[in-house]
């Protein structure tokens, strides 16, 4: 028998506890073991729920669960930041392996959980952080037992690709669909974290730091989130026979790395564009094995459950990478050298802006209202820098990458 | 010290070798072990090699390798079909683990070997049989623990993949493609295998029987090949908006399945149409995890010699499923149901074919020396059975499912 603690009983934990119901002939046949969740951590004991778990299972009580003789895996699952490290800590210091699918505590604090984990002989895995449902840090360290992998990038947050996606196909304006998104469950109250890209970020400093086998840590990348974006930006982005998505990417350059997350303008017919609404996709390439996409739900319920218990298997089956995954590579952080031709749009134009600007532009795309131009294969920190001389507030601009 | 028994040294077999000499460092720190290439069957010792693989390793005797104490995994890339199951079935009687990229003996012997491997406790690998260099037999096994998978596809033909993506973007006749295709390597001089949709069914055979858990034959899998399309075909595909790839399909149906192997017209727009080149995807969906997708290299030296080792590395490490993992189930064969629109053309129109035709048909596109039309939905059989009856000839005609 192996005994769970599942810490957290949201949307994802009633999905481990649905699907670890009814998978539990299959998961028996696999492991040879009955898999049981001992205990389950709650806020609050009194709050009436659709799961029946039985009888004291429900506890409020940490304690509780890490003096539990039975529990040997520990399924964090609260989405708290601090609260969840101090329990993955004190979960690995007690000798009982660890899953989680909080991004937010794995990017905060991989190298030190990371280095705890290998320590002790213990599994910390963490599938369910990045991309949802699809199966792709496994496949990504795997690969890289036979590979150099030298960029890594992905549509990483299906909030935003919810929006960008409505924003495209239905002509909406941004604010629009961000209220839809939340009224169906697609956004948060608060959806900062999701929109402003902070949420992608952290799955890119997970991602790019496995990748690269070096640290990138969250200050290390370069982020412009999507709530600038107007419903102007998408008909000038379709002039373009192009659409825009959220992207994360993190590259080998020299003896360092490049590591951004934002609006990127892709060719209608590329494949990102194809990644539309909730869904998620991660590529990167292998020196062997070249170029691999996966693609799968970037969220929901089942998905990122599935993904979680696919993690509890391994621990189980001791199919995991035994060591500490994170590579010993000091790579330079050369985001300075990041350059590309961009979408800018600046909001209420003044002469003085227009003519300054004129100075970067390729193509202009607009001088209405507002001015949108395409520019010249320009340094993204020399376009920051203008717009910042001339006094041109963030909100007042749109900045996007454009990929061809 | 882990000892490799390597059958047949062409294209993979020496990729083989490139990864293994340049990944030494990083595979002996995952899996503790030195892994050494003892011998390598070739068909003629003295033929001139670029690889150099030290003295007395090459030979051409395969008693050598199944009586040499130190190998325990033979990785077998002969490419021959019986002699290749003559080769694995020794190797699985005399304990030795196998890997092999072979799906032509995978397919036709996939029961037998299984089963075998299994009741030995030993491991039996097929990685880079399906879909080259992307992992996906593994990431599919892995999941059907936590999932029943309804429904696998792919585009699995580097080949003709490549001919339909020239023909699309070239506008060229199948003939000249097919040409340059063999000039570059990118054929074989006698294509058939490919082109027929042979390989593209063997590799359904594998993916299907795994993801339904339950046994699909080749002779239980439709096939329509791609070397009856025409310029005139894909321009009326064009018209449509679409794109065409041989897709293979197997799909759980009430207490069965369906397979088919054929060409499918896909929107521009779609997923599938973004696979192009020598590019593999592959499809499935599971009812906790979702839709899933994976898309990579479907041939060429290092990808595939990639997924070889790959499974070497699972094999040394344990990470494989140590059971049978071919399923019980007993799936009827429901293909007679398959059912849709397609696109039928048939060359050398006579009045008679013309009249008849007419019944079928949703939309006339074309009535000049070729009929085009875009048939109602209908079953595939009955399409069959007219052209049949007709007496319109194999080489007259070209069918593609419609898909949307």
């Amino acid at each position: 028998m192996i005994g769970i603690g599942l810490l957290g009983l949201g949307t994802v934990g009633a999905g481990v506890v649905e699907i670890l119901n009814k998978r539990q002939e299959e998961l028996k046949a696999l492991t040879g073991k009955d898999i049981e969740i001992k205990k389950v951590l709650v806020k609050d004991i009194n709050k009436k729920r659709e799961i029946d778990l039985g009888e004291n299972i429900i506890t409020s009580d940490f304690e509780e669960i890490i003096n539990h003789e039975d529990i040997s895996i520990i399924v964090e699952l609260t989405g708290d930041l601090e609260q969840s490290y101090r329990y993955i800590k004190r979960a690995l210091n007690s000798g009982r392996d660890v899953v989680t699918a909080n991004k937010a505590v794995v990017s905060k604090h991989f190298e030190e959980l990371s280095s705890s984990a290998a320590e002790k002989n213990l599994g910390f895995l963490y599938e369910a952080s990045v991309g949802g449902g699809i199966p792709i840090l496994k496949p990504l360290q795997e690969a890289l037992t036979l590979n150099n992998i030298t960029v890594v990038q992905g549509i990483l947050n299906g909030t935003c690709n919810y929006i960008l996606t409505k924003m495209f196909y239905e002509g909406l304006d941004y604010g629009e669909v961000l209220k839809t998104a939340q009224e169906l469950g697609y956004a948060e109250a608060d959806p900062t974290a999701d929109v402003e890209g902070y949420d992608t970020l952290r799955k890119l400093r997970i991602l790019g730091t496995l990748a690269l086998q070096g640290e990138i840590r969250e200050e290390d990348i370069l982020l412009e989130g999507i709530s600038k974006i107007t419903a102007f930006d998408i008909e000038q982005i379709k002039k373009m026979k192009s659409t825009v998505k959220l992207i994360g990417e993190a590259k080998e350059l020299d003896e360092g790395f490049t590591a951004v997350v934002q609006p990127t303008i892709i060719k209608e017919d590329s494949y990102f564009a194809n990644v539309n609404m909730a869904f998620n996709s991660v590529v990167f390439s292998g020196d062997n094995v070249g170029e691999l996409k996966f693609y799968g739900s970037g969220a929901g319920k089942l998905p990122t459950a599935n993904a979680v218990l696919s993690d509890v298997v391994d621990i189980i089956m001791g199919s995991y990478i035994k060591r500490n995954p994170l590579g010993e590579r000091k790579l330079k952080n050369l985001n300075t050298r990041i350059k590309g031709e961009y979408y800018l749009r600046i909001s209420s134009p003044i002469e003085e802006i227009l003519k300054n600007i004129e100075s970067i532009s390729k193509e202009l795309l607009s001088t209405n209202d507002n001015i949108a131009l395409r520019t010249k294969e320009i340094e993204y920190i020399e376009i920051i820098k203008l717009l910042s001389s001339l006094g041109v507030h963030r909100d007042k601009y749109f900045l996007a990458r454009i990929l061809e």
